[in-house]
């Protein structure tokens, strides 16, 4: 594993760098991807900050997001390139992979366990709360540029990740580092009304539907839900609608894992599990159907139809249910 | 306003001490009133940790909650009173101000802005972001104990008040404390899933009845639920359990003012407003109808029916949040 100081040292001698993160970008790719790129950009570096995939309209709010360009799959002539939360490279994205193909070095910051520590420099930390907190630390430890921009940034990306400070992985690090951005002037409460309390009158409807058509299983120890095309379409849904729905479902004492099916445009079905105790880990579940994540946190791709895609992804979570008993 | 000095004074003179806060008591009430009379126990004293109502069902994996006693009205011999979180010394509930009615000092510890500041020594933080924080504070300066049981009770008046460190009064400090809690071997997670992932099934029946029953008016910027007795009834209800319901109606982007109105079983309905604008004072509307609170969040109890209860608030909320037009 590589040092802060050494991919520090790569990045102040490199010139033309690119920064990625992986596929269907949530709050922590966005936010550690523009917080590394802007603080390059800061300090003259000429900066690609690239993603496979469009920024999910729940986050345009993020400052410079613009910045961002989607990857066309033209190798870019860098010096160095950035991989951010991205637990294995294919997670980058195709064009993004082909993008940074003939780049000098390659950096992987991530804290996704799983990561088999991919590119020249890997930095994993397993037990960081996020990646946004990894860039943060980089960036203080490496006395780069961190502006307000930045600061924003990397606050989605550590809120949205630990779920408002509440999954296990927040520690005492996390809730220092917010208190250092915030005594440099950041306004978490604006960003937070921005994350969590602007969304769009139709992601009721989809909670709604949601509470009628949940099922639950295993003794109530797993809920699910099935979200089919027909509901997106009756409720006008855009990508990004459904992030954190899941937490509603979580929230029930007696569920143990909660598991959303999602029909996906290419005929796929997307899982997205989670777990509330740690002997039950969804992330296994889900590398039984070519997926991964986190114990308590999990996905994966499943051929369809949506309710066989449910069945048999149910029964191996029933499968691991009981091992708590 | 009494500082901390002097309250520490007194209390750690006295030897009899009486804790309250206020009626319907929320997680920062349980929190702090825990926190203090924890300490203060732990100081040898002879400590009366009292509250009008009984500790919702929500909240009563809190440690130690077993100490609080509901208040029977007779006058307690008391060398010195404390009242948490009280926004005004009739909120303490008649039978409380009957046990302190001999108290030697009433101390009032709390973060309302609209707190007259009442009794011998009133220390009144308006910007503090919960009685929690302030009760760490109190602790910490004045040398008192703070054990494991004391840092879950704080945990959780925080963690509630700032909606998971959301709301605006969060603040450097706010974070600065969790972060010392936990570096002391505080287990927030844990607290965390007890808070917010361990809801009865039936939370999820209420709230699907409040999506299936918002009404949306001046332009989509106010909504608003009537919560019946019949929806109490049907759901098998129990107090605590729409605690929190009105952040979900609160997340659409349009909306500015979210208010929930409630069959009381006094026939009284009780009105819970929230902003999300500074510019629009929810306790200003509630003041009209002899409620208070917090620009942001505030509550009033008003006559029913419930229709009629909703129809005048309404319509004085309506006034309110054209100030941004």
């Amino acid at each position: 594993m590589s040092s802060y100081d050494e991919i520090g040292a790569v990045l102040k001698s490199a010139q033309r760098i690119g920064v990625a993160a992986h596929v269907r970008p949530d709050g922590d790719a966005v936010g550690s991807l523009l917080g590394l790129a802007l603080s390059l950009r800061e300090m003259g570096k000429e900066v690609y900050a690239i993603l496979e995939d469009k920024v999910p309209g729940n986050l345009l709010f993020m400052p410079e997001v613009g910045f961002i360009r989607q990857s066309d799959g033209v190798a870019l002539d860098l010096d160095a390139a950035v991989a951010l939360d991205t637990a294995n490279q294919e997670r980058l994205g195709d064009k993004t992979c082909a993008c940074f193909a003939k780049a000098g070095t390659l950096i992987n910051i991530d804290h996704h366990g799983s990561n088999p520590r991919y590119g020249d420099m890997p930095h994993v930390e397993p037990t960081a709360s996020s990646t946004g907190q990894m860039v943060y630390e980089l960036l203080k430890h490496q006395g780069m540029p961190i502006t307000d921009a930045i600061r924003q940034n990397l606050y989605v990306a550590i809120s949205t990740d630990t779920g408002s400070f509440q999954y296990p992985a927040t520690s005492p690090a996390t809730h220092e580092i917010i208190a250092e951005m915030m005594a440099a002037g950041l306004d978490t409460a604006r960003l937070c009304v921005a994350l969590y309390q602007t969304y769009p009158a139709r992601r009721l409807e989809l909670m709604r539907a949601m509470l009628n058509e949940m099922q639950f299983c295993s003794n109530n120890r797993i809920v699910s839900w099935q979200l089919t095309h027909e509901t997106m379409v009756r409720c006008a849904m855009v990508p990004g609608d459904t992030e954190g729905l899941i937490d509603t479902l979580r929230m029930v004492d007696t569920v143990v894992a909660a598991v959303i099916f999602e029909d996906m445009p290419d005929g796929k079905i997307r899982a997205s599990a989670r777990s509330k105790d740690a002997r039950v880990d969804v992330s296994a579940v889900c590398a039984k159907f070519g997926g991964g994540g986190h114990r308590l946190a999990a996905g994966a791709r499943m051929k369809g139809p949506i309710s066989a895609a449910a069945e048999i992804f149910l029964k191996e979570l029933e499968n691991e249910v009981r091992r708590i008993d």
